[in-house]
């Protein structure tokens, strides 16, 4: 396949993720360097589990809920980063509160040092076992990628901005999407860290009979 | 990879399914011809999600119980079967009451002929929408691989067997099994049809950091 061919028409992949999900930790450490290597606009999507599921009438993460998930999960999680070389040590804590990251994340959202930020974010969860609610914590990975963490957290704190984030919760629902990650392609989903290459190869050819 | 090397400790791969189950399909076509061709042994668990379920509170199919993971879900089978190139219709009821097809494999688990038969009663249910419940439809399985259809479903039913299959039910949970398919490797789970690839290269070098 001649990855250098690229029409203009090909669609975006959306990448909606969520900070305390663990799934979501694989596929945001991935998900830029494969886009890249195939030719694919990536736009990054934050938004908020914890509304979704208790909509569903869950007042927690299915994986608490459900213990014997719970554990499958985590051993999962733990082969899946064992093959992508990626560190993992369980947070102390969770799901952990992301709403403060989330917020960080939706307003700068277009910004070219935004997947490093997600990557450090998701670094602190799931690798440093650091507590992502306290601002210190995002205000330190914002500074690691160069920006001033202090204000920027007082612009995302901002009524307007925090509209913005609950508002793409709205959308998340509103698309059909119930878990994270998801991608969505146009108005294909796709659901999980290990449909992520499937969501690349409809990027650039949509429609059934593809292989999988 | 030479596929000819065997080596006598090479695990077999239990593969737990539900007749009802709808990611169980897919797994029940490919299972047998992808473990030939990996020269892994396969192991046949039918088993009942619904006391499982049932333990979890849970009085019907999660995918009905939560509509936004049915419809992906129905979706995401229909892109599996265009790639894979197996026939699906959408059962026009769901979940079917598989206890009488699961009571069967189960007596019969280790005859030659039950992959077949497994894989008559997945094409019932989702390829032909045929009520797997009805009795006829099990003997004319059976049929279809060369069995005395009436005799073996009798069989089936006998107090010993039916024991058989709550028991095997029973182990499920024991063992950690919350969804179908599932794939156990000596103690290491694997969880869902796009699983049934890393747990075959499980049987053949168990262990973290192999490649997903």
């Amino acid at each position: 396949m001649d990855d250098t061919i690229e029409g203009p028409l090909r669609p975006a992949l959306e990448f909606w993720f969520e900070f305390a999900s663990t799934y979501s930790y694989p596929a945001a450490m991935r998900i830029e360097a494969m886009a890249h290597r195939e030719g694919i606009a990536v736009l990054w999507r934050p938004f908020l589990l914890g509304p979704i599921f208790q909509r569903q009438g869950w007042r927690d993460s299915p994986f608490n809920l459900y213990p014997a998930q719970g554990r499958y999960m985590w051993r999962d999680l733990e082969r899946i980063c064992a093959s992508l070389d990626l560190p993992l040590r369980r947070p102390s804590i969770f799901p952990r509160h992301s709403v403060l990251a989330a917020r960080v994340a939706c307003v700068f959202a277009a910004e070219s040092w935004l997947p490093e930020f997600v990557r450090q974010v998701f670094q602190a969860n799931f690798a440093e076992d650091l507590d992502i609610a306290r601002s210190e914590v995002i205000e330190a990975c914002l500074e690691r990628v160069g920006q001033p963490g202090l204000a920027h957290i007082e612009h995302a704190l901002e009524s307007a901005n925090k509209d913005a984030l609950r508002s793409q919760t709205e959308q998340a629902m509103v698309r059909g999407i119930f878990g994270a990650p998801s991608f969505l392609v146009d108005r294909e989903l796709f659901w999980g860290n290990d449909r992520l290459e499937q969501a690349m190869a409809w990027c650039k050819s949509p429609g059934l009979g593809q292989s999988a």
